[in-house]
């Protein structure tokens, strides 16, 4: 009854007329006036295209002083698409009103559906695209998929002016789907508006590999003595949902599902002895940055702002299935973006809700022969990216003891370059080709990076904070024969930006955290919050390449900014064909003061992917992580108290 | 039923009189043979202690043409301890022969059990000790506890010809146990043979602290909504075990507990395609380096080498709790030690093995409107490692897809350190005391590293192996307005031990892999497995500190050495009051040829651990992981063909 209970409570949420919060994402109800509003002052004329609708962050004040029932005021960014101009729009929901319009400068609006979709037809009817495929025995255009996207970074004049896909193609023949049958050689410029080719290239004559890339009919083989494994609930999960506010053990946070970042949690707090208190005001990805490390024509702009570019037109989210990536008791959670008609696009299972059982103790300690301890459980809120062939299982993961374990889950299909060769050459070094390894015959899948950008709004114990560094830091020992050296820390907070630029290096730890320095805990410390990184990675290109400048997030693992609405978009807000001069290494120029002040932290979580055969013809998922957990922010362990089994209940 | 059979062959292996296989633990009986034949050599005498009594790893030729049912050599690896000396045996078990005895000229042997627990009244009634106490209000012996114990490396002339034991005093009233009650600024240096103390040091009288240090009986507080979750195996778990070896879907294992090292996996095939291929011969910790960071004395010499020296007196595993530490349905193993007289010590609860559903895909991939995707499952073989005061949750995770996860979750109590000063002094800075952080009113938990070091015999579709490093290397572009750098992978073999000393860069990324050079997969790339690193850390402390000499593995994060039976611990086999003469940084230096060979690799797992408020009374567990995953090993993804469901079965 009560599993019941709360998907009526979910579906409810997601079907409501009205949002509930500030925080809420846009309505069906409010898509609408944002478009008949737009309709109405003459900007949604029946050839512009709504490229974008997203909500605008509402004041933080406000929401921090928002009360259930009140009303509040809603906006909504909206970018529009006119040809080959550009404009942007804000839209005073309640009052049905254009707050500002104005066309789009040195920028443009990411592509559009119907230009990434809609100009297959018009690209294989050009007479140079059908001779170029004739020449490689193709000559039935049925199997033949054409398409363009834009790329990072202003690469070509006609950038500046125009909407350009770069075009190519691909043969899918006895397959579903397109990944892994690229005809190479062949590539082209176009003029999305006028759906006309103004370039095309044609080097090499490569054959389209037939290796198998069917992974959707693959019949089951169940392993010998596999038994069935279910976590069971029989009373149903242990969180709730109202109006949006979710509740689990003793945390509380709302989030909504944006179109362009996916999963935004907020208003993260933890009850602690009866009081909540804020920990996150706001965090979710903030962009995707995969440069791919092949020079030859037609790769060497691949390198995608994959949240930026491709939201509008691929979407970001995309719908998890039951029994595969939740478990089909989860809360499962609709979302609502615009079609580029400006109307609203309801979908299903874009996120779901589940306690999971990870078999593991919250602490133990054995001790006078006896082992005390407590099992634990976690809290998970999952979403899926999913921008062409790859798919990233997104996680933010809640522990009983305070920390937030942010995890990504890369699995889907790789990218991969059409080679006459078969196989890889004769001789030991698996490194050959240097841009890639074969993942099958005549298909290699090129070296390529992962970058992910996590924009953390931390308010530990209220918005003003200040961050601050400790180091670990070698320190020499005279005169002792049992000890020459130690190391001891030396905290210093950020005083600005680029006192908070900060890379990985083992030779040279630090802990990164987020303090109140208002408050202090019961031993004196102010009370913080940690960012723990995990394993990642940072961009090897050089800075002066024209993806990697969009791309620059990437160079650091660790940024702080003070807050600013408008800075939510680590690679910036317009990066399709952009010049690069939004996004963290452009705003940390400024090198503004981040002490005692609202501020907000970036994580890059990145990971270098040299494919193997295992990762064809799809790729076995691998997760990184990393941790926001509390920092001398509780006056002590905070599951000490756990039930001593995972049967116990209220 | 199945479940209750299973249990049944598990006790009866771990009673059985007889190993089944070579690389089978230590049968009781082996241990009274063991026993009986030192004795009747004349060697075990009344007044010589069992120091160590570990299996001698049997010849990998022999075992790898083991057939079952066949008789196979058995031997042990004996230290025995008479006053001041050391000695060393080889036993012939099936013989009941001693093949080797020896004096052990420059080491001793690790501290036994009435070294480090049976000196504590002794040490209380030297009126030294008395008069110290004395003058800190002390005169109540009862709830005083002192003991002495070795410290890593040869740190006073002392330790050349004697047992020297390094003591301090805690006191215990109105709690279960001694951590966070350090009688501070009281050490002593004793011989442990005579029982005297011939060096006290007594510098500055600080209280002991009285914080709250319960966690055995906080009582249980259900969190608001709790509901009951557990793990349902209605058909009982997926895995067989016969006679030791494991049979989980197409992953093929044996494992040993080692009372030095804790579980000892060993055989790790995978069959594919009916055929079992070779992964891992064998794989354990070797050695645990915990070194603390405060000059003062008492703590100047605090750095621990946790297997090697503590394994015999304290021991290394310690046993699971079910329903905490693993699920009440797991498999449970028992564990046969030795104690100091020679006879065998039987203990329950030593590892489990159970399955655990992760919650997610094995892979999935969103396209044309539809995601596909198979739900994955883990099999879990953990044990626990406690030595003094913390808790190291010791996990082997085989996954369907051919991945090893090897993860350490740390948990217990953390080491303390009594001082005068209340709490913080009222500054911002987080990081004073330098030498640590209060996490209890005149209680300082003194910064510390954890190093684990794994001992990986990766045996690759046969013990010849290569180890292959792909460096990632920038490449600058010319001519090319979309793209000025990539990086290439240059893979290089290590031709000998010094071309494998590995230190993780983010600037200068590199992938590590054990490969068959004999082995070709249909791609013509040799077969191989990665070693693929999680977050870790490297030592701070300078190579000339006596400790970080023993510790030295912990300089780096990778090494691989050839193969060698004598070659088993990364800090040398006796490290007690050693000269650091022995181990990984002492073996590499021969530089011996590493290629197409049997090799080891040798991977350092660790953190730096600056404590909060949060980790006190006890910790929250901590996990840290890295994986050994398959790299062009299988044709393609191995999990293309699990069930769309967890509940399917054959």
């Amino acid at each position: 009854m009560r599993n019941i209970l709360l998907s009526l409570i979910v579906v409810g949420q997601a079907l409501a007329q009205a949002p509930s919060h500030p925080l809420d994402g846009l309505t069906s109800a409010e898509y609408w006036t944002i478009y008949e509003t737009l309709q109405k002052a003459g900007h949604a004329t029946a050839e512009t295209l709504f490229a974008s609708v997203l909500l605008h962050a509402p004041l933080k004040s406000s929401v921090l002083s928002h009360k259930p029932g009140q009303t509040f005021t809603r906006e909504a960014d909206v970018v529009l698409l006119r040809g080959n101009q550009s404009y942007t729009a804000v839209v005073d929901i309640a009052a049905k009103k254009v707050s500002s319009f104005e066309e789009l400068k040195g920028a443009q609006a990411p592509f559009v559906s119907s230009e990434v979709r809609g100009n297959g037809e018009a690209i294989k009817k050009d007479p140079r695209i059908v001779a170029a495929l004739k020449k490689r025995g193709i000559t039935d255009m049925r199997t033949v998929q054409c398409g363009a996207i834009p790329v990072a970074y202003q690469s070509v004049p006609e950038q500046a002016t125009q909407r350009v896909g770069f075009g190519s193609c691909s043969l899918t023949n006895r397959t579903y789907h397109s990944w892994g049958r690229s005809i190479e050689g062949l590539t082209f410029q176009m003029d999305m508006v006028t759906k006309k080719i103004f370039k095309i290239e044609d080097t090499d004559v490569v054959p389209v590999p037939v290796a198998d890339n069917n992974y959707e009919e693959i019949p089951e083989t169940v392993r010998p003595h596999t038994t069935p494994i279910a976590t069971a609930q029989p009373m149903g999960p242990a969180f709730t949902i109202d109006k949006g506010e979710i509740e689990w053990q003793n945390w509380r946070f709302r989030f909504r599902l944006d179109p362009r970042v996916g999963t935004v949690v907020n208003l993260v707090r933890f009850v602690d002895k009866g009081r909540p208190r804020s920990i996150l005001y706001e965090g979710s990805v903030s962009e995707l940055f995969v440069p791919y490390m092949d020079p030859s024509n037609g790769w060497n702009n691949r390198a995608f702002i994959d949240a930026g570019q491709f939201f509008s037109s691929i979407g970001h989210l995309k719908p998890l299935r039951s029994g595969v990536d939740c478990p089909a008791s989860a809360a499962w959670f609709d979302g609502v973006t615009s079609t580029e008609d400006g109307a609203p696009k309801l979908s299903s299972n874009m996120a779901c809700l589940f306690e999971r059982n990870p078999e593991g103790p919250a602490w133990r300690h054995f001790e006078g022969g006896e082992t005390y301890g407590r099992p634990t459980r976690q809290l998970v809120l999952r979403s899926a990216a999913v921008i062409g062939n790859y798919d990233y299982i997104m996680d933010w993961r809640f522990d009983p003891d305070g920390t937030i374990e942010v995890a990504v889950g890369a699995t889907g299909v790789i990218e991969t370059k059409s080679v006459a060769q078969k196989m890889a050459a004769d001789h030991a070094d698996h490194s050959m080709p240097e841009t890639g390894q074969f993942v099958a015959e005549n298909t290699v899948g090129i070296n390529h990076d992962h970058f992910f950008s996590y924009r953390l709004d931390l308010d530990v114990d209220g918005p003003a904070n200040s961050f601050m560094i400790h180091r670990m830091v070698p320190k020499r020992i005279d005169n002792d024969p049992m000890r020459k050296s130690i190391w001891v820390t030396q905290g210093a907070i950020a005083a600005r930006e680029k006192d908070a630029i900060l890379d990985i290096q083992l030779e040279k730890p630090s802990m990164w955290m987020f303090m109140n320095p208002a408050v202090k805990g019961p031993l004196n410390y102010n009370t913080a919050y940690e960012v723990m990184p995990g394993a990642t990675a940072k961009s090897l290109m050089s800075p002066d390449d024209p993806t990697q400048k969009l791309g620059a997030f990437s160079e650091h693992q660790f940024w702080v900014t003070p807050y600013d609405t408008k800075q939510r978009y680590a690679a910036g807000t317009y990066p399709t064909s952009s010049t690069a001069s939004d996004g963290l290494a452009d705003w940390t120029k400024a090198n503004r003061p981040i002490e005692n002040t609202d501020i907000v932290g970036w994580y890059t979580l990145g990971f270098h992917h040299i494919t193997r055969s295992e990762d064809w013809p799809v790729m076995p998922t691998m997760w990184h992580s990393f941790q926001i957990r509390p920092f001398h922010f509780f006056q002590s362990n905070p599951v000490l108290e756990l039930p001593k089994s995972l049967a116990a209940r209220p």
